[in-house]
């Protein structure tokens, strides 16, 4: 098996959007500020990300460097395979390789003291990055190092100064984030025929993750170093051969483990100082990694592998076909290269992974993908993978999910996984809505009713987070679980989700069961307040309230009751007749974005950023907000509010991402947004128009056909949507359907300088809720 | 696959022999003093070791507890289900179970103060060990507690008392010898079918041992806890469900676990509170443990899995069929008994295993064992069971080895193996000889060639403790490595079966360059003071030197010059003419034998003990020392110094073993010894005849033959040999050919008061040396 869909060739005039959109990325986009994205090499939801981490003074803190690159640094450690693309937590980061040239130093040393260890200055003006490409300059060294990569292999190219021994260091005790006994065990191997094997278990974000690798040179190594730095061993036990040595040592095994290869002159041909290092990555074990290389990367040609990245990134690219000015172009691309970043691939070229049990399994009839960050992209990238991704991709991503349910020790569907492991990051069953979405879009490419099994298993699942109350109450008690007042909200949308999928599938007693559910988002409705907040068992609110509090023990997940409150996708209708009428719900959302915070009051709260009043678009509670206006029938209320967001959360500089990109999501958001239209309700099979930032853009459906967005007379200064026409035809509702789009055809804005505020306004035709 | 040489019937006579050999043995010899055995449960060569494990003080100092069970303690702590025969070492322990009546404690507790943890004190009387079965009562809780296994599968029967709870306990932070750190990771998992399953990861005597297990209660628990008592936790993570209460959690991981299954009176039928459990290991994964214990224990028979394990151990100790008084035949068949304890099965059911590169490999066409105490169990263990056991079995050694040698990272034989993994505990590659003597006595089930192969490749490692050097110059240089003089003869022994083997095989340059090498021993020989000693680089002996010395930075491995400068069994004529001389060489000897020695010389030596003069019985450097004086032509001297170590080192009590049975080396040593002779060199198809120690000895050999040893007249007052008949002829050599005792037929001593000093002395046929 291999990783599917990136091997159909693309029609010519595809291939020409492709390029043309590959060059307008920017992979330094949210390198910097809260992006925590990556500028290293890395193939359309591959296996390997292979880039560059940096160190500016300590590296204890994780969070600003979950990534392993920061802009703003200016020391290199190394290059390691294994990022996360834009997450608030730190893990990964195997893997690190880093060339040397000199003497051999086997730490890393403190930025800020050249020579202190192996790292290196580095300079923004030696770098380049593209999609599945970067290079940098090692200065302390001379050392030219570029990065390509596979699905499953990443490909360095060293070239080392002249008069100066050449050494390739392998550091097994790094990661985004360092600390005592995060490596619980590790393996180096070096193998008669010049293979470099090993492996690393870990304790991080998952527990007792087990990653194994092997890698090649393309000069046999003249001599090497194996070292467990590590001086508090209980037991060592007796001395394996070359112990004495570690130029004798043929493995070697501990939990702070480093190696060193040796290239002198004469191993370099023909005066070249050109070394090739290939590194294949497996979660089974280290014949696997030779598997993975051995299938993915039998020769040594770096440019072909470059290539081979370029045209997967250029047909993935090519989805969209964006005419838009140059920097709205970057922004575009940007966005939509990130949210091909995840699920990642994570399956051996023989179909074997680890699962949630930690066990190895077969993946049979589909393509397994790990990392999972689901909180988050249940919301926007999956829907937009929908659109611009093969269905064969969908499904794989949907058959990971029911076998990681199948596996699971809980015997649920993901919440917040990578590398197969269960983290229980955040809150919720979102792969519920990831699932439903796709089956209401008709992407039906595995067991319907194992899905629908897994669904409802995940969402009565007693144990977790408060779900034995809420099925008994009815909300999440907030004396017994924290966070109550958002898992109730979050845990009705999903369970709203398994409504609209068992209807479909003709299961009428699960859908009945699951929209009675759907309603539990009633019970956090504090009429009083005019918040959604968090219920004893008692049934009373918890006193005191204090609706700009959040935090540790709040009511509320990474949020206060100003960005959590409006969390009812589906009934916004309810949510308004709740607050008294649509022009309260406004009212009150107006009270959102029109506050005046100070954003001292989230100096304790990392992950929400990008403030407009008490509006965080750099968190995803938030994401639908602006939304909500076009349900209440004020479009063009939605329309000013997103030229606010747009123009203050999006730049298409290194530090441009408001928040964190979390696996894609903020990028989805934007993609969506400057297309005209969000999936502010997935499973409803309905995008509510925003308006178009765009002048005009193609989406390249998996379907063959295209849906093209016109926007006339765009600019600046003509904002807003006056008339809109599908196909030709007036289009008078605030919202596209699913089956509209995968038909193909145009939709056309003519833009005006001031709203249109008849248009899909009262008494217009409304996007689905509830309650309608 | 299943455990091969098990299942033939046997045929009635022998039936009769081994319920009577069986009768006879007591698995308590050895339980105290230096033995280290276990009483427990154990089928020949299984999987599964599952025995009581008992506390008396401190058990931070792992020596004494290497076996996990001290006959003189007074707790028993649990059952856990591996365990090692009579080692040195501390590891294993894996998966101690115990069944608790009333509160449950999760903590161990202190010895001497009950009701302090969860351990509980027992009474001798109250015991019962048999080959397979143990059985106790836990003073503490009024349970019957009672123990038998297959060959991967332990069985529990408990008998709980009326009008408390019943409890049982698995903890996995337990092992022979616990030191923080010492269990890397560790997971417990509660099935939905009520299968418990987990794994540990520990870094012990071995690296990185994974142990996985699953197991199943006869009655479904009404209820569980899972707990991590580690306090001091990096990183946790998010909290898994069930986090907040340990009755929720259906898995959990960490370092420090422990969890209780509940079973109330209501659970258990018909008022029985009975509790059967069975647990199944596996080197590969819990899903391989289920699929052990589906394969091997798909109902719930205590008394038949009892029954089974009883006629495998019949069937086993059937291999000799003894007349002599009730005490010989205890301490005989005890002996036998103890030599069918390792190497141990080492493979799941559907042929896989672990390797020394920590991998998991399939076994094709032949089953895996490990738990390779070589240096120990290449003297006399391997040349019995090469008498005493199928051809099979044997061959399922060897290809075992080899395949250890194609899975090593160094590409070398196991030197001290056990699950798999490597130790590098003591020293040589005696691999080789195991290998060299079954192929000299036609044990060919195996690639020959590779062999071979392997043999070279181990005796050729350079960086193995000073082998590079060892090439180079003839001897291990001491100022190079350490434990010189004791490396430099065992390598130069290993040569000798390396040529041997070499030899008949037609590989004549092999042969010749082994042959050269096996005269190494030479270079330690020191004419100046008579004694085997280390040189340094430069050639010259290190000084000072003190024979007497022993212990760390000596010449010598576990032991002192009076001890090793016996050690060429390759060249018992040569050594003798190095000292001048066969009665130079006698002279010798008895200076070892009748020396003054203060026992006190080597307390800081654990290994060295059943001191008679400087010859130390409970250690095997000495093993073959008494047999010498028969190559000196005083074949008497040797009947002598037998009587005086048979009489003083092997008695039919707990602590009546003079030193650690070592998997059997020094029981297989007993047990030849017993019949009359014994292989002092392995690999020469010979057995040097010592005296016989019981009146009539069959050994009913794997080729259907009997071969009968009868000692006339012997008794106490009689222990001599005065005439020896092979087969109604007279047999005027001190030693038989393998041959011989193959062919089946009878030897017969007529024994006598007095030495009869002409049989086979001076002028007669010696045997094997190279120098002859």
């Amino acid at each position: 098996m291999s990783l599917a869909g990136n091997a159909h060739a693309a029609p010519v005039a595809v291939q020409a959007t492709g390029d043309s959109a590959y060059a307008a990325v920017d992979p330094f986009i949210g390198t910097g500020g809260e992006g925590h994205t990556f500028p290293g090499a890395v193939v359309p939801f591959g296996m390997i990300q292979l880039s560059p981490d940096t160190q500016i003074k300590s590296r204890k803190e994780g969070y600003d460097w979950a990534a392993g690159y920061r802009y703003e640094d200016t020391t290199i450690t190394g290059f390691s395979h294994t990022h996360f693309s834009g997450t608030g937590h730190s893990d990964l980061g195997d893997v690190l390789v880093m060339p040397i040239a000199g003497e051999v130093r086997l730490e890393r040393g403190e930025a800020g003291k050249p020579g202190s260890g192996y790292m290196s200055r580095f300079s923004h003006d030696d770098e380049v990055a593209q999609p599945g490409y970067y290079a940098v300059t090692l200065q302390d060294y001379g050392i030219r190092a570029e990065l390509t990569a596979s699905a499953r292999v990443g490909v360095h190219r060293y070239r080392f100064p002249q008069g100066k021994p050449a050494h390739v260091l392998v550091d097994l005790r790094t990661s985004m984030y360092d600390y005592p006994g995060k490596v619980q065990w590790s393996r180096l191997r070096l193998r008669e025929d010049g293979t470099v094997t090993g492996f690393r278990e870990t304790r991080g974000w998952a527990p007792g993750r087990q990653l194994y690798f092997a890698m090649r040179f393309s000069h046999a190594p003249q001599g090497h170093q194996f070292h467990d730095t590590e001086q508090d061993v209980a037991y060592k036990g007796f001395p394996p051969p070359g112990e004495k040595d570690p130029r004798q040592r043929a493995q070697i095994e501990g939990r702070q483990l480093v190696g060193a290869f040796d290239f002198a002159d004469a191993d370099f041909a023909g005066g070249q100082r050109e070394l090739l290092v290939k590194v294949a990555i497996s979660p089974v074990s280290e014949d696997s990694a030779i598997a993975n290389l051995d299938a993915e990367m039998p020769d040594w040609d770096f440019d072909r592998v470059r290539a081979d990245a370029k045209a997967q990134w250029s047909q993935a690219l090519a989805a969209v076909d964006v005419d838009a000015p140059a920097d709205d172009r970057r922004r575009f691309y940007t966005a939509l290269y990130h949210t091909f970043m995840g699920p990642s691939l994570f399956m051996d070229s023989d179909g074997r992974y680890r699962g949630p049990d930690n066990a190895v399994h077969q993946a049979k009839g589909y393509t397994n993908y790990s990392t999972f960050s689901l909180w988050d992209t249940y919301r926007a990238l999956h829907p937009l993978l929908t659109l611009v991704q093969p269905a064969q991709r969908n499904n794989d991503f949907i058959n990971s999910l029911i076998a990681s349910r199948q596996q699971s020790p809980y015997g649920v569907l993901p919440v917040w996984s990578f590398h197969g492991l269960e983290t229980w990051c955040m809150i919720g069953y979102h792969a519920v809505p990831v699932i439903a979405d796709a089956y209401m879009k008709g992407i039906r490419g595995y067991d319907a009713d194992a899905a629908l099994e897994a669904m409802v298993a995940s969402a009565s699942y007693g144990p977790y987070d408060g779900i034995a109350q809420y099925m008994q109450l009815g909300y999440v008690p907030i004396d017994e679980e924290g966070e109550a007042a958002s898992k109730t909200l979050e845990y009705a949308f999903d369970d709203w989700t398994i409504a609209r999928m068992a209807q479909a599938m003709g299961r009428d007693e699960v859908a009945a069961a699951f929209e009675k559910r759907a309603g539990n988002w009633k019970h956090a409705f504090d009429p009083g307040t005019g918040f959604m907040r968090a219920r004893l068992r008692d049934g009373a609110f918890r006193e005191p309230f204090d609706p700009d509090a959040s935090g540790y023990g709040s009511d509320y997940t990474e949020g206060n009751a100003w960005q959590y409150s409006w969390y009812v996708p589906q009934d916004v209708a309810g949510l308004a007749a709740a607050h008294g009428g649509e022009d309260k719900l406004i009212a009150r959302l107006d009270q959102v974005f029109d506050a005046k915070v100070d954003p001292a009051v989230f100096e304790h709260m990392e992950d929400i950023t990008g403030l407009i009043g008490w509006y965080a678009h750099g968190n995803e509670p938030s994401h639908h907000v602006a939304y909500l206006y076009a349900y209440a029938g004020q479009p063009w209320r939605t329309q000013e509010r997103l030229g606010q967001i747009m123009a203050s959360q999006y730049a298409a500089r290194p530090d441009g991402l408001a928040g964190n990109d979390d696996l894609g999501q903020m990028s989805a958001w934007y993609v969506f947004t400057a297309l005209g239209f969000y999936p502010v309700t997935p499973a409803s099979n309905q995008y509510v128009i925003g308006r178009p930032f765009l002048p005009r853009a193609t989406l390249n459906l998996p379907n063959g056909k295209h849906f093209t967005v016109v926007a006339e007379g765009l600019d600046d200064a003509h904002p807003y949507i006056g008339k809109a026409m599908l196909n030709g035809k007036p289009l008078t509702r605030a919202y596209l359907r699913h089956e509209e789009i995968m038909a193909g055809g145009e939709l056309h804005f003519s833009m005006q300088a001031q709203p249109d505020r008849q248009w899909a306004s009262d008494g217009g035709e409304r996007p689905y809720s509830m309650s309608r």
